[in-house]
């Protein structure tokens, strides 16, 4: 299929307004439409927050507004309409009454109550549909919505604060702090952008961290509203006080622990204090970090953000469950007495973990690197 | 004092040319010089490997050779010009017998021969010298020359191959490979521009290395010949081989080692294959790495670069002697039981070693950060 470059530039459009929801749309993907109408833009529209209107309704309803006569319009959609009622009614059959006689699709939507059926009502209706332009971008956006629908897993992000030298603590545990403000604030855009935050029960019960987004929407560049992820304490013996900060924060908080005696003891103390209890299956005495997962993404988390200590961030890399690795380095030498970046048991060099750089920055004076498993991991 | 855009223009020329001899003067500094009359550059050069000519003599020889008038000329200087005569006469006269009417220089010498009495002579001869303009750049291109000659110690930079997580070698002391072939051609560059490489005999024993130059001066962009840098092995006990792979390289091997009977009676052997051996002060039973620098800049080297394991490495480190340090990280994990960067115990996050991020890049698929010590170091 070619595309004009006409069509390039609005797909770009639609993408740039896809990215405004990329805070704000889940567990719903993040999705911006584009109407055209004779080389004009007569509408255009991002997903909004669940219970709000879907990119295309918001496009259709600009143009609406501006009484533009749509009938021929072609439209740019991010991701495929959806052709099911959920909390909304389903933009396929919206599109189709308002007349357009184009659609191009960057990427199919992977939600089994789509995938394809939008399109095909669409051909169905006489509309030409061209589908794939810029795919790899929509599906970077939507990265997590398309994990889950695809493999019933959130996209786990886990994130790393060290030294130049590779270490996450001191022997002791300190670690506060290790990097800059600007690298703090950073990481709050990073939490604003995942469904939950994994802690362990280590670092609850060293650090007592409110695991909150304190930034606005305004300091992101988005209209809707941030919501506080979900925090998840991964905590196999139920250790934690339910005097714990995080209790006395905006948002909720999920205990994963294993089926017990003295968990089902115990639980009740943490549930008045507000938070949910969930019992998982076991190994090697802990939490199943691979069915913990699964349950997240039951509780419709796209993505997930680990921001643990080496051993539990270890668990994730060492099980093969890492999708994205976010290091900031403090360029400072903590020395060799200090605590690793992950618990990760490896004996010879042809073993190791091979990741490849996604991105790399500068933040105020630390560095940030993004990296994702190379193929072979 | 105001400098014109020309004089800029011409100076960032002279400091270009300078920099073309960064692979090969020492231990003279890298220095530029244009020579300009009637705002037309009619003769440049850049100072020659040692024995060779300096930079303004070879700006002069330009000049004659098309027969220039160079009366009333100002030249463009990228360090003092020297009034002392060398392994060559004085640039200082030469400047004043060819009738230059003002010099703009960019760093004072720090060389003691010098110091002031280049640019006392210039003026004295009734030339306008106007110092300082670009001297950040100039005294960086000579930072160990001029290291050298204010503190009798080279500069010196730490060289790392790590993992992500910080690890220089499996716990079997494996470490080949830990990067791409494309970073270690850059190491290659890195060292070709330095005067010595020094390693431990840990590392000797184990990978015995050759620590040779294999690249060519086209590799690098320069004119002259590249040279091989001094070998030096750290070898309290001296428990080096005489079958060592680096006494069969081109260039010098030079074992530093403390003084005793063992050895005293090992060294011949090791003399018989080529290597010199001196014999330094002791610390902990182990050659004193302040003593060893203060050798090496008595053998006039400006720089050294500290290729070794993490006990070396982290000697350096620990001791304060540390200018610059090259990380070069694969992206890989190499887990908690390998070996770390630097053997180095702190036990207070707050003190931690700072330092500050100079440079950074990707090198092929590893990335490299080059820091340098921050000014609480």
């Amino acid at each position: 299929m070619a595309y004009s470059v006409a069509d390039r530039e609005y797909m770009s459009r639609a993408l740039e307004l896809a990215a405004q929801g990329r805070f704000t749309t889940t567990p719903n993907p993040s999705v911006g439409c584009v109407l055209v109408v004779d080389d004009k833009i007569v509408g255009e529209g991002f997903t909004r927050p669940v219970g709000g209107n879907h990119a295309e309704i918001e496009a259709l309803n600009g143009a609406f507004l501006k009484a533009s006569d749509i009938k021929g319009a072609t439209a740019y959609v991010t991701l495929e309409p959806c052709s099911h009622t959920g909390k909304t009614g389903p933009c396929v059959q919206a599109l189709i009454d308002a007349g357009i006689s184009r659609a191009v699709i960057a990427c199919e939507d992977p939600n089994p109550n789509v995938a394809g059926a939008g399109i095909q009502l669409l051909e169905a209706a006489g509309i030409e549909v061209a589908c794939g332009l810029y795919e790899d971008q929509a599906r970077e956006l939507n990265k997590g919505f398309i994990k889950r629908h695809e493999q019933g897993l959130p996209w786990v992000v886990v994130k790393i604060a060290a030294s130049l030298d590779g270490r996450t603590a001191m022997a002791s545990g300190q670690s506060q702090w290790i990097t800059t403000p600007a690298s703090r604030k950073d990481v709050q855009r990073l939490r604003a952008a995942n469904c939950a935050i994994i802690t362990g029960i280590g670092t609850q019960l060293m650090d007592d961290p409110s695991l909150t987004v304190r930034i606005t929407h305004e300091d992101v560049g988005v209209e809707d509203s941030l919501r506080q992820p979900l925090r998840v304490v991964v905590d196999s013996k139920l250790q934690m006080s339910p005097e714990a900060r995080m209790f006395a924060q905006p948002g909720d908080t999920l205990i994963a622990t294993i089926d017990g005696l003295e968990q089902r003891e115990k639980a009740p103390a943490l549930e008045a204090s507000g938070a949910a209890v969930v019992f998982l299956p076991a190994r090697d005495g802990h939490v199943d970090l691979y069915e913990l997962l699964l349950e997240l993404a039951r509780r419709e988390c796209n993505s997930v953000m680990v921001e643990a200590g080496a051993g539990l961030a270890g668990g994730f890399v060492a099980e093969g469950l890492l999708d994205e690795l976010v290091c900031y380095w403090a360029p400072k030498l903590f020395g060799s007495d200090a605590r690793p970046m992950f618990e990760l048991p490896i004996q010879t060099i042809d073993a190791h973990l091979a990741l490849a750089v996604k991105d790399m920055r500068q933040i105020g004076e630390d560095i940030r690197i993004t990296l994702r498993p190379d193929k072979d991991y």
